[in-house]
């Protein structure tokens, strides 16, 4: 069949929008009719080229929401009319990593799908008789796209896919990292360095889980309003005090229960862990770093009692946790629409692209 | 009263055997008759001068054990006779560290701990009328010395105190790691990285907990003996490999579930995190690195599941979990005899300082 697509012919070029061939669902594979996609940062950061493991043509897009269009062999847990959510991290309930309680980081597919391919080893587009490749298992900005049946969560049908598709990765990537990696309790303090759309999704977290004190770090004053409505309690912007780690150790009394490090950038890596109560505190980096960007403390800081550990797609084992995200929103614990700030058509998407390097938008959304 | 006790006068001399002064204890706290003391790699580095904390003139040891001889006013859990084992790190079972589940290190006394005095600002210790300062809080370099009631914990009165006084820093430091910290499961890897005293300690931690496979790390091939005698299952000499993270991730086909650095080495540190598998591997520093020095890593390591942490007294509350492992030495459970290769009389102590730093001894005993 043919759909249309956003696709990234190469490195650091706008995306085209070109009707391409989409193969039918394999053994094991999903025929999905996207209806909405996020457009995240780290689409932007293959597609500038900097990513090490980025490869060309390809179809990006890893946050939607859609439908079940048709299914392939062997599929029994998903059919016709599904409503489903993408998993750029799927679940196969299966290898060693999903069969271990202390990771959400299924294995089963991770070869094929990091080389831009369907597990059989070959890609479902095409153009022109020549395949383009799958991005992150996912390639939500196609309106029509194929995955495996672990790498989908089947949702609840009333939710609507303009806002669930954030689910997809910056929800979970924030609010999971709270929930299901740090399993922070009621009472604790909270240190968020970074306050764009994950960092927003940490403080929602905290709130939900009933942190007392949620401190927002963050350069741009500008985000303190939208930050406070999320439940932040207390901001702190590096540029108006003397040293930020010793600022949020004033603030609680010996620093903070968990923190989590929403930038990429790994100074502040170090004093997100800095920054974590002697004894217990526990910091979380979440952020991609640049290639080959090391982090680096002292040993005392861990032989005192912090702990410094990571977070991807929040700890989420996406087929058992993205839906009661889901839940979670339609039952109002949780927002998402206010971080929504643009949505527009697939031929706009490169606009969609400059709101987010002109830092304009916190998440816009693609409906199909 | 007067005590013979091994003085420190100044950084990098040999101790002297002097006759002090001590004074009898004062409101809630305890005077000990120590019946054996080991010497530690900390009470060397103290003297060597290196220790930045370090301060003189001073009576160092903080590995002993004896008997309650008396105990001031308001002193409730000892009596006159007790057995006990001085603690470093004390359980006032009252302060904000001693209530939070996670952590062990009670900070009640730790002010004036630091500065080598009793918790009301004075020392016990005297020499011509010059006060002495206490070591640890512990100074079991002292045939007599006192302490607070809440860094004693009473054990077992048939357990032998020429092994046991062991149990007051190295025993545990290795062994809590293991069980009180790191809280290795049955089946788990483990690599261990130094197999000098802590490391052997770690390794007979893992094999009573049952691990499987226990890896033992070492630049001297002479260790291998005695580690495989505390239940190492596989060594590695890095001058024998290519590369030692990647030997332990074939050896174990992906990495370890936890790994302990038992040397100090920031270098060796990376490579224990980075030995751990993917997911849910978890690397403990307990060896303490030189002043100022850093550990690194890519963050990379942190967000695909390594976890950072450290280890400081093994984890344990030493009020109730050191008689606990009094217990397991008393059950056979675990092994001291072995790893005390040398006893002697405190004139001899400073035999016991060049036997360490020769590495011909993994621990020497002062028999008082």
């Amino acid at each position: 069949m043919k759909t249309r697509a956003a696709v990234a012919f190469a490195a650091g070029k706008p995306l085209e929008i070109q009707d391409v061939e989409l193969q039918g669902p394999q053994e094991g594979e999903v025929l999905v009719e996207l209806k909405a996609t996020g457009v995240c940062h780290t689409d932007a950061f293959t597609l500038s080229g900097d990513d090490p493991e980025g490869e060309f043509p390809v179809i990006l897009g890893h946050e939607g929401a859609g439908i079940v269009v048709d299914v392939g062999k062997g599929v029994t847990s998903l059919r016709k009319g599904d409503h489903v959510i993408p998993l750029y991290t799927p679940e196969c309930r299966q290898c060693d990593f999903c069969l271990n309680p202390k990771t959400n980081l299924c294995q089963s597919i991770r070869s094929t799908q990091g080389k831009g391919l369907m597990p059989d080893g070959t890609s479902r587009f095409s153009l022109d008789g020549k395949p383009l490749l799958h991005y992150m298992g996912c390639s939500t900005f196609s309106n029509y796209t194929v995955l495996p049946e672990i790498a989908l969560a089947k949702i609840n049908p009333e939710a609507p896919f303009d806002k669930v598709c954030y689910i997809g990765c910056g929800v979970t990537t924030g609010l999971g990292a709270v929930v299901f990696d740090a399993k922070v309790e009621p009472g604790s303090t909270v240190a968020v360095f970074g306050l764009g759309g994950i960092g927003l999704n940490v403080i929602q977290g905290a709130k939900m889980v009933g942190a007392d004190k949620i401190i927002g770090i963050d350069l741009n004053p500008e985000k303190v309003a939208i930050a406070k409505q999320f439940g932040m309690t207390d901001f702190i912007n590096p540029n108006e005090v003397d040293n930020t780690v010793d600022a949020i150790i004033d603030l609680t009394g010996g620093g903070v229960d968990y923190s989590f490090e929403c930038i990429g950038n790994v100074h502040v890596m170090r004093q997100a862990l800095e920054c974590c109560h002697k004894g217990w505190g526990e910091s979380y980096v979440i952020g991609v770093a640049g290639a080959g960007q090391e982090i680096s403390t002292r040993p005392f800081q861990l032989v005192t009692g912090r702990s410094w550990k990571g977070s991807a797609f929040g700890g989420a084992r996406g087929r058992t946790d993205v839906p009661k995200i889901v839940d979670w929103y339609m039952q109002g614990k949780i927002d998402i629409d206010s971080m929504i700030t643009h949505t527009m058509p697939l031929d706009k998407i490169n606009d969609a692209l400059h709101l987010m390097h002109e830092g304009k938008s916190i998440r816009s959304v693609i409906l199909y």
